[in-house]
């Protein structure tokens, strides 16, 4: 197997109960102005690729927006995508795990997976997510897209650090125990 | 409608994922030592009294633990048990909404939920939570038994205070906003 150089980290938005959006993939809960989206556009810019699901990816493609994220490598996974909306957006349509892993194996920047929950769940499984940045919103929502769904097994996780924003947001980092 | 004077706090242990037990009710993938259960064991005697669902009064019930907090007044919302399996527990068979409101109304220290999820919901759709206290164990579970599940409509917190302990859990206060 060839050895990783790229950290692969799972960040995301989620209600206090754990999910990203609502069943529809609306997330107009989340608080959308404040210190904690500054710093996370920030942070978004320490990446050097992207990694979505096309559900994900829907969500720009709405408002025209087919490259969300110009200033990253971007890598949508779509089983149904045939032609890539732009030249600079790079299709995976098979072996989602093999060609992840094949990215984290060459030299750059870490990889920012930006969601959806499915993937990551796919990409936890593989073991290949080294770390967790959740923006925790004060929110309950009792029913949505989880954060992740039917892991093998349960994941411990290691506490990195905590911070709060003034909307009440919550930033936790946590590393995934392999 | 009677005057409330006493606090409702939803004080549970959750996966960073949302869930407050696998759906067996095991919950051995908590962190059940450190400083966060000697001060959970502390704050528990600030309350006055305990209500809970039978499936969380059950899980004494296993170790024959028919009073699990004796400092508290308690509480089991129960439809099918008919008689209290120790004289100091108080049975609510039917309307729930009622019995709390009318606790909450008498003088007397806040009042602890212990959980389950059901009951939770059941009491955050009538308005009666007014603090929730999410001990946020750093373990991804991928399923289980839900924080809430299937609210009216989705429920705006306020970040009280947040706290990190040894073992990598985050105590986050929060208020529900009515």
């Amino acid at each position: 197997m060839q050895p990783q150089k790229r950290k692969l980290t799972y960040h995301v938005a989620a209600t206090l109960d754990g999910f990203i959006a609502r069943e529809d993939d609306s997330f107009d809960c989340f608080a959308n102005e404040g210190d904690h989206v500054t710093e996370y556009l920030a942070t978004l810019r320490t990446y050097g690729a992207v990694v979505m699901g096309r559900r994900t990816y829907d969500i720009g493609l709405k408002f025209n927006v087919t490259d969300p994220y110009p200033y990253l490598e971007t890598y949508v996974v779509s089983r149904t995508l045939k032609e890539r909306p732009n030249p600079r957006v790079h299709l995976i349509s098979e072996d989602v795990v093999g060609a992840v892993r094949a990215l984290k194996a060459q030299e750059g920047k870490d990889i920012y997976l930006a969601g959806g929950g499915a993937l990551a769940t796919q990409l936890f499984t593989a073991g290949l997510v080294d770390e967790v940045l959740v923006k925790l919103n004060p929110v309950l929502l009792g029913a949505g897209i989880p954060l992740v769904s039917r892991l093998g097994s349960h994941l411990n996780l290691e506490l990195l650090s905590t911070k709060v924003y003034r909307a009440g947001v919550v930033l936790l980092q946590y590393a995934v125990k392999h």
